[in-house]
């Protein structure tokens, strides 16, 4: 039944030209084959928090399974006087054949660790970098920010209602799946509802009681047809003056002699701590105790958690513009760096160095291992390893900043034990992940949140959590540099 | 030869669930064929700026034009059990019916004044709001910020480079389209130039250089294969040191013996200022004064005006993701609201209440002109006024205040001319608007804006420009306000 609007199109254009050009020189000198490793990762939390919830793996693993170049896309390169036939013909005929490796959608996540690793002849590496990107970028920002809001409701259901402020269709649509994943309950964006299995919820807009000819007439029309769901937006013209006092007498006088309830109450504007007080208080007096109250004016984490701070009666959360853009961080800034290339099977880091040293990349095919202290069952922080390293949870093992190797930790033998973060999606070209449903990907979340201290999620000044590296790691990385600037 | 992916796809549930749940309603009651009218319009510049910039319209019209429900959809629909056969064979036969007027892409508009005027049945007009939100909000906002960045460029051109960080894949295509529309001279996304004809650009990334085994064979190898637009990102290693002397040499041993000439390099880190004054030096002394400096940082339009103060040496600019989600103000405010029903005939004007004065909604079918100083050829302001009142040139003009009717001025007679801003897009759901060129809409931007004070456009503190209200309206509004409140 789901109808996925993604794969009706086809988006393997969404590409920078660059990679085209790139592309084209590796097919020109005959070096399109040579088997690369790119890692993708990010440098800095958004909302200087303390930690990333990943999303838009699906999507990601859909873009590549689809990734062609039609007849029209082909005419078009060729209509640029850039690139030859031969050029043309191998990308009619592209298909993805590397390998890929990612963390899971809904994995808390941290700066530097790679989130996908890709192996692959580096024309194909190249051409998926892009909306590889954007891809992961763009849901695991929302899907972030989605969660900050989430927490700071404390229990409460918060929906997505940014639709309409949205950048652009898909940031409609994709940012609710993100916003899900977060731990949104649902959404007001019926596309995601249908692409996704969201759960979609919506009552009326201002323009609705403004149809009638009364806001009454207005709030009985809808409690006639939504007996059972009948919730009323109440500050058209007067919350507390006329809004309130219209919810109550339609319950009173169209939905309990029914049979029914009135589900609740949505207040858009006005002071949220004074207003649902107020209506609160009004409601219980008319013994009206079961109406939920529900908010949605320009709700954002630090808002919620400043009306609830202040009393505000609240019980559900819709939040529009500022989630489903990350309006005060609407940049997730993860980038695709060359971490190694093959040679005559031997497998040879590559370093990109910056006058800025948190922009020098970590060399080499490398793996990245989460590591729990046993006796609390607590992420002591995340390991990023040469491939080839293995972990012995016998031996003690060190762990070192990668900015830093005097700043190091070691962990006692036999008292933490470890897990791969990345998973295997792609093996030569063929998907061997498995569609977890969104359901699956929440509990994940939940899981995986369980692992980390609770001071990784604060607002502000969040715990930092070690991402460290491998003696071996730091070792060649520190030579590299030498090597390099020497 | 450009294909449109929108109209490959249905983008008509991107749409609020409540447009669904107040239509069921309309339909039920039997009102879904009463008309009304709809006005879109902002309340703030984005950026504390003085002006946006329009676009977006030419997609509204292909949304309008192809929506539909399909059986998918309406399976979805039925799925949810809220909906009756009726209602979803309504919406199966749906077709847009109504008038919709707007202003054209490229004009500089101001807060409050209607962008999008829609007169339809209510179900119609209800129907098509979210798509047309999400449409007009998302690329006016891209073009706002494209626009204030292209002006501190001061003639340097700009490429649009931000499609790895937009919030999903129309935010790169439609967003590119937007910043086009505003000013930016191309971009790299190669779908927008399919799409939409926008010249594209690309050269190499960071890992194009450390694909080779130095940066002299990275840079020759690009020079061998783009003999003519050879240019070369030079800070993968060490600007100044590696990757200037590079480009030299590859410009003297590899370019110019075969006739050609660097064209450019790029910088994509470190201190701009100090960098391009210094790579300038060593270009000319090289005797490659003809080569360009191109510069791509995570700018915006205040880092382009300090490094341009400061004397940087730069030919062009490349913006990523401060402009392609317009980072310090990534959501463009617009709304929909009712502003009148029509009942036997007569037009009957609704206004929103809120608390806060400036939710205050303008009642009335209204028109918006525009007021050109006769003498300078530069705009006093505009005008909004119930659509059948007439503006005489030959009459003294007084325009009040949105908020204080004792706020006004009169324009005295003879010495003014105006227009009309909106034109017709819909007529009883034909669309008779012409499909304009974007080079047509860039030049409406250049011929609109000319009409303007510099001072609109400035970063800081910009001039107001005066949006005011006829006598009539603002004296219809006073007393709406006061019966509804008294």
């Amino acid at each position: 039944m789901k109808y996925n609007v993604n794969r009706a199109r086809n988006i393997t254009l969404v590409m920078d030209f660059y990679e085209l050009t790139m592309s084209y020189s590796y097919f020109k000198k005959g070096m399109k084959d040579e088997i690369v490793y790119f890692d993708m990762f990010y440098r800095k939390n958004p909302d200087n928090g303390g930690v990333v919830i990943t999303a838009g793996l699906q999507q990601l693993i859909e873009a590549v399974e689809d990734m062609h170049f039609s007849d029209g896309d082909l005419d078009y390169l060729r209509s640029l006087h850039i690139f030859d036939e031969a050029f043309l013909d191998y990308l009619k005929n592209f298909k993805f054949t590397g390998d890929i490796w990612a963390v899971p959608e809904g994995t808390p996540v941290f700066p530097y660790e790679p989130l996908v690793t890709v192996r692959a002849p580096i024309i194909e590496a190249q051409l998926i970098e892009t909306f590889l990107l954007v891809t992961i970028n763009h849901q695991s920002l929302i899907a972030t920010k989605a969660h900050r809001v989430v927490q700071e409701a404390k229990g409460r259901p918060v929906m997505e209602f940014g639709a309409r402020r949205a950048q652009g269709y898909d940031g409609a649509t994709y940012g609710a799946r993100a916003a899900y994943i977060g731990g949104a309950s649902g959404t007001a964006t019926v596309s995601a509802g249908e692409m996704f299995g969201i759960p979609v919820l919506g009552t009326m807009a201002h323009s609705f009681v403004q149809s009638f000819d009364s806001e009454y007439e207005a709030f009985k029309a809808y409690a006639e047809i939504y007996p059972d769901n009948c919730i009323l937006l109440v500050d058209t013209y007067d919350t507390l003056k006329s809004g309130i006092p219209n919810a109550i007498r339609v319950a009173e006088e169209v939905l309990i002699p029914n049979g029914h309830r009135l589900a609740g109450i949505r207040i858009d504007s006005g002071d949220i701590a004074y207003l649902t007080k107020k209506a609160r208080a009004m409601l219980d007096v008319a013994g009206l105790t079961d109406a939920k109250i529900s908010i949605s004016n320009s709700l954002d984490e630090y808002l919620i958690r400043s009306v609830l701070e202040q009393g505000a009666k609240i019980d559900s959360f819709g939040v529009g513009e500022n989630m489903i853009t990350s309006k005060s961080a609407p940049v997730f800034g993860g980038v695709y760096k060359m971490a190694a290339v093959e040679k005559d099977g031997k497998i040879i880091p590559k370093i990109k160095i910056s006058e800025n040293t948190e922009k020098i990349t970590n060399p080499g095919y490398k793996k990245v291992y989460r590591l729990i202290e046993k006796e609390t069952q607590k992420a002591l922080g995340d390991i990023i390893m040469f491939a080839n390293e293995k972990i012995n949870v016998n031996d003690d093992l060190t762990i070192y900043s990668q900015f830093d190797k005097w700043l190091n930790k070691t962990l006692p033998a036999g008292e933490f034990e470890y897990f791969e973060l990345q998973k295997p999606v792609f093996k030569d070209g063929q998907c061997i992940y498995p569609e977890y449903t969104l359901d699956e990907i929440r509990e994940n979340v939940k899981k995986q949140s369980a692992l980390m201290w609770d001071e990784i999620f604060r607002l502000e000044y969040p715990h930092k959590y070690y991402v460290d590296l491998s003696r071996k790691l730091i070792d060649y990385k520190l030579k590299m540099l030498e090597e390099k600037r020497g």
